[in-house]
């Protein structure tokens, strides 16, 4: 079975639908239940209230909590609020503690005291500590439902152990191992566990070399680290090393999409992530803070440009080249710009040095300059036949693809630097900045050298 | 113990040397050896080419397989290439074959053959097998050490073949079940595994609902389904099912970071993607092919604007709002395709239907044209004092931004239909061509309305 196609869902839907219709209970069970819980989520998205109501009283919360944490973020807001108080609560209340915490962050406090209140104590408790931390660290996206094991337990004890804890656990193929204190001193994987022998101590096959986070990490930094060290879970870790929690590899897969879903968006000039299902004012929103900046710096560039207006009225035929110049800046500075952030996020600016790549994008900037530069002389002196002008086009050309290309670069760093996301140096932004710095260029050099082209 | 910063390493580093100019080799080993693989590669890396062979030396194939597989990609080439072959072929024989085979993929063929014919018989066949699949399928990102049981065997006579078998397979934590005919019937997890009782058949423990990819299924597409799955491995069969290899969690969270790059370049209009490691020639050689064609569409937009050279004569104040409008255009398009981009990837689009998303954008262009031409009418009767002005420029913005938005929308939309990868239709040629479209309309409308303006 493969991932199933929108098709299939339907037609899986139409069987179950049946049964639904015929209030025949058992079988909507035996043929929903089999389904994974994502392909159920995705069905279950797709259905109008009333059917979502006769799913709430036909599932447990149990299967239910299954299902909901499948739901897509936007949607499953709007399903926890419509269910029944207190069959929400036990759906929460049955959900991994990390994704309950997620959708109750984005409910308003009063419904959050509310379920918190229904809720049974063990539950309610590990998901108010989870609460307090911030969105986007290592403690906003660890689970509390791990296995820990000491240090002074047997292979065979710590087995035992395992096999009773596994149902509820988030994963069993990491073990921390604490000491009486309750520090994290080692870990062990299932697969060595499995291996090593029964009356062997834990302390003696433990690794102690143990990789842990602190809890206020960034969540990008740990999605690298468990990228670049192969992790499938990370243990999360206070500021005098208490195990609080861990983080497992399916919700790192989350974060990377997030983050890179960011980058692309803040690339474009979105100030938040866009999705289909944003209506066209939500989205209006999100685009239009960047273009009305993005207006305000087109009047600059537009009363630089009526600054040289004689020259203008003398040879009209300057301003056919202005998109033209300006635009080979934006596109450029925004090849230089994506290089840059990229190189910054993954660390590798770092490793090689600022100054080395600014040299480097300044020789780049050079080489892609000279050869637009040569190019655009030869089609305007063999397209319109004139020499002069092309020269002129030509010269701009080349600075401007030697300015954008390093500014490109440099923005970004130097907001780093600060500690600004360079991801905000955008697209649109680099690209407006330097149609300014090109027209400037391109109009002084026509008025130094304009008794060759009248 | 966290991620080694680089000061963390140069340290680690300064006390490995230290044993390393001393001969200790003993010292050496036991220092580095101790590291993860991850720092040993990083370390590793950062080396001069006599240290580098001082290493060789003193590390067994299997340890340096360990180091290589963790080295930068654009990298391994040359350490494996400057090793004695004989011991590159034990490197590479000791790495996971996937990796083994990514490597021999960049190197010469008569190289890869003069390897393989070193290599002992049973790593040789499995590399060669593996390096027939094309590029970015699921064939070449999978591994075939795996662990496999059969459906007759027992919980306790699994246990046993999995403690045997866990040292080489790369994940011990799915075990895929297959019958007499070597084909795929089920799945179970280690988990599930190491809680059922020890006399029980597998084929009653098992889950026959086994989700697989074909061999030739697209990388990206396997990551999406990882990821909503949440699972850590997935099983690769024939078109008859019969089980081929496995691919594991880590290597699809390198396709995520892959791909996203990839995205994120094509956005910016770099052909191919880049990393800080490039020469400025070969970075200039990614960005022109782009720079060059966009120049021509330039020369486009010229010859458009050399054409209303008349009404720039007379009122040449016109030109100063090119820069603005075209710049408008380019940002909002780019906007659009961002967004359209990401959710064909992310299978959004076919959900909602392209014909609502195309009207959600018109929308969306239309309240953003709406806003903008307002205040770009303000701003121009008020800085300008020339209220026509600002009244030929508003409604050029406004049809502009209305035009560029669905257009931004509807270009990857349309290669997406014919199959082309809609990353492809990149920032820079939707923003030459809004250029082009709204230079047109400028014109077109001030030519028309020339009478308010002289």
């Amino acid at each position: 079975m493969e991932h199933l196609e929108q098709h299939e869902r339907l037609e899986m839907w139409e069987k179950i639908q049946k049964a639904l219709f015929d209030e025949q209970i058992d079988k909507f069970r035996a043929e929903f239940l089999e389904l994974h819980p994502y392909d159920q989520a995705k069905i279950f998205e797709e259905q109008d209230e009333d059917i979502r109501f006769i799913i709430y009283s036909y599932l447990s919360p149990e299967e239910m909590a299954d299902v909901i944490e499948q739901v897509d973020e936007d949607l499953v807001e709007a399903f926890i609020t419509e269910m029944v108080p207190a069959f929400a609560a036990k759906v929460l209340e049955q959900m991994s503690t990390d994704d309950a915490v997620d959708i109750l962050n984005e409910l308003d406090k009063n419904k959050v005291a509310s379920f918190l209140t229904i809720m049974d104590k063990k539950s309610s408790e590990e998901i108010k500590e989870l609460l307090h931390y911030e969105e986007k660290t290592a403690g906003s996206i660890m689970t509390t439902e791990f296995v820990v094991i000491h240090t002074q337990m047997t292979v065979k004890e710590a087995m035992r152990h395992l096999r009773k804890e596994a149902p509820s656990a988030e994963t069993i193929y990491y073990i921390y191992v604490v000491d009486s204190f309750k520090k994290l001193v080692g870990v062990i994987s299932l697969r060595d566990l499995i291996i090593a022998e029964g009356e062997w101590l834990i302390q003696d096959v433990m690794s102690e070399r143990v990789v842990s986070v602190p809890v206020g990490e960034d969540q990008e930094d740990i999605a690298q680290m468990m990228r670049d060290y192969d992790f499938l879970a990370l243990p999360v870790v206070d500021f005098q090393d208490h195990l609080l929690g861990i983080i497992t590899v399916d919700d790192i897969m989350d974060v990377m999409d997030e983050e890179a879903s960011d980058d692309y968006s803040k690339l474009a000039g979105i100030s938040d992530v866009e999705s289909s299902s944003d209506t066209a004012i939500s989205s209006a929103k999100k685009r239009l803070p960047w273009l009305i900046a993005l207006l305000f710096l087109g009047m600059l560039t537009a009363s630089i440009i009526t600054r040289f207006e004689a020259a203008l009225e003398e040879v009209a035929i300057l301003a056919a080249f202005i998109p033209l110049i300006a635009g080979m800046a934006g596109n450029t500075g925004t090849q230089a710009l994506a290089v840059a952030v990229r190189s910054i996020s993954t660390g590798e600016l770092e490793k090689k040095g600022k100054i080395k790549v600014i040299w480097r994008e300044t020789k780049t900037g050079l080489i892609t300059g000279f050869c637009c530069g040569i190019i655009i002389i030869l089609l305007i002196s063999l397209v319109y036949n004139q020499f002069f002008l092309g020269i002129i086009v030509g010269i701009s050309l080349m600075a401007t693809l030697l300015i954008a290309t390093i500014s490109g670069a440099f923005v970004p760093m130097m907001m780093d630097r600060f500690n600004i996301d360079p991801a905000v140096a955008s697209g649109p932004f680099i690209t407006t900045l330097n149609d300014l710095i090109s027209i400037f260029i391109y109009f002084g050099l026509a008025t130094a050298f304009m008794s060759f082209l009248v």
